[in-house]
């Protein structure tokens, strides 16, 4: 196999883009994809600063690594979810990226806003795992950006990762997720901070291979909690119609974004207001988060206190 | 085991709807599944003749006997692909089923129609097979309804039948097709029979065991063209769904009819007219039928004409 672009040694194979490149020219491919992601759906412009959501795996690090090469002024966040051993090694693998890279990083403990870590939320909520990890994740995403100003979140999202949420949506033909599905949701109210995924264009095994030619120090462990994900049922069977039909994913998503999402929009605009307990932004009384918080503390007391009333 | 109505041995174990029941429960339980169906969609009254149309399979021959128990006033059609053994063996399944029940059964020939039978059609065309002989079915069903003056045409698509269409449909995001993906397809014009799928609810291996359990002789064999075709593959797929969670594909299809495609339908009607060579309903100038066998007369010359021209 020859690279596309010069003819020589191929090191990374698209089938979907029936198209090979050597390892300059692949790297050069991946970050034109980012671009005109950003271009596309004008995610940010070179004015703002843009801060990268990063989990210390490999989607998350790519995408900041593209932003910093690119010359984007970039922040990363961390969100610790105190998952053990998983959370103390990725936090490390960000921090160490940072400091190399002379970017700024901050770190904000999931359990100081919602009350407990993520296994503890587990035991007291009748929510999977990964939706109650993910609403938290997406709060606290919106909070820390706007407490310190910044005015877009990046995250790593990939195309698989974007083909499995739409695969799921569509099989329960959610109506509420469906017009969510985007690469970019602008900021809709002062309260909410633009959301984008600029590698949406990307597979998982492009970034997987972006972040190994750049030599970038991931953590390889998929969370503890996802195994039996949902998630990962779906991204199997894609999976599989892919390598009947190579392309699949891509068709999958981009027709959805280009034809049928507009069927999705939502004609009314949603009724969006301050959360009555922390004033972010909600379509009820008391947010998502809020009610998980609240759910957390009634039935984890802190240690010390009256948890072992009858 | 036990069924769910009289409490005696189990026959038939239904998991998505956690339920089992014995053999004259459960063929109860078919047929009121099929009179919801055809009561919700308005399918047809009892002053209609439904034209059936069966393939010798277990599915149409399941619903046609489904409604001659039921009362209704039928009549069989019967198209023949001439598909070597495969159409002599279904065709013989039909006849001797509409002899046994006193029904009349009509036949007609595919390749009487189009020029040429599937086998050869498939030569000529760039279509998938399935597609040409589907487009066909479609084209004489309604050919011969009209010719005959039946209202309505009713065929045994089942729910694994319509899900696959489905999942086809929206990995494709297929804007034509998604609107008419639906259990009763309303005439839109006066050259055009209603087509209603009255076993939409109804799983293929929940028609299987009815046709088991009333004892109808049906062809067993798949058609030998449908061997790798896509929609297989798309049930296989489903079928995984099914297993990891009982429902999946009922909600799928379901979710579908209820939320989802009243957002496809689209707003304009469609300019139809009649097709400028036979005069059927068409939204081009030249139907896709008449264009098909056109490309087989051009293509594939009857014997003894110019056929060796070099």
């Amino acid at each position: 196999m020859k690279c596309r672009k010069c003819g020589g040694g191929a090191a990374v194979e698209l089938r979907r883009h029936n198209a090979a490149f050597c390892s300059p020219h692949f790297i050069d491919f991946f970050r034109k994809q980012v671009a005109e992601a950003i271009r596309k759906h004008r995610m940010f412009t070179r004015d703002e600063t843009i801060m990268v959501a990063v989990s210390g795996g490999k989607d998350s690090l790519a995408l900041w690594d593209v932003l910093i090469e690119d010359g984007y002024r970039t922040t990363g966040l961390y969100l610790d979810l105190g998952i053990f051993e998983y959370s103390v090694e990725s936090r490390e693998k960000c921090e160490a990226f940072a400091a190399r890279r002379g970017q700024p990083l901050l770190v904000e403990r999931v359990a100081d806003a919602v009350g407990a870590s993520i296994p503890e939320v587990q035991k007291v909520t009748r929510r999977p795992t990964c939706s109650a990890c993910g609403l938290s994740k997406r709060y606290l995403m919106n909070k820390v950006a706007l407490e310190h100003g910044y005015p877009v979140v990046a995250t790593g999202h990939n195309l698989d990762d974007e083909a499995a949420t739409l695969f799921g949506s569509v099989l329960h033909w959610q109506m509420d997720a469906l017009p969510r599905q985007s690469p970019a949701l602008e900021s809709t109210h002062p309260q909410l901070v633009r959301r984008v995924k600029p590698l949406y264009r990307l597979s998982e095994l492009e970034t997987a291979a972006y972040a190994f030619l750049r030599r970038i120090d991931y953590i390889v462990e998929e969370c503890p909690f996802a195994k039996g994900a949902t998630s990962l049922g779906h991204k199997d069977l894609l999976n599989r119609l892919e390598e009947a039909s190579p392309g699949a994913k891509h068709n999958f998503l981009f027709g959805f974004l280009d034809k049928a999402r507009p069927a999705f929009e939502r004609q009314e605009a949603l009724g969006l207001r301050a959360c009555a307990s922390c004033g972010q932004v909600t379509t009820s009384e008391i947010c998502a988060f809020c009610k998980l918080a609240d759910q957390v503390r009634r039935r984890a007391p802190a240690e010390g206190t009256e948890s072992a009333r009858p």
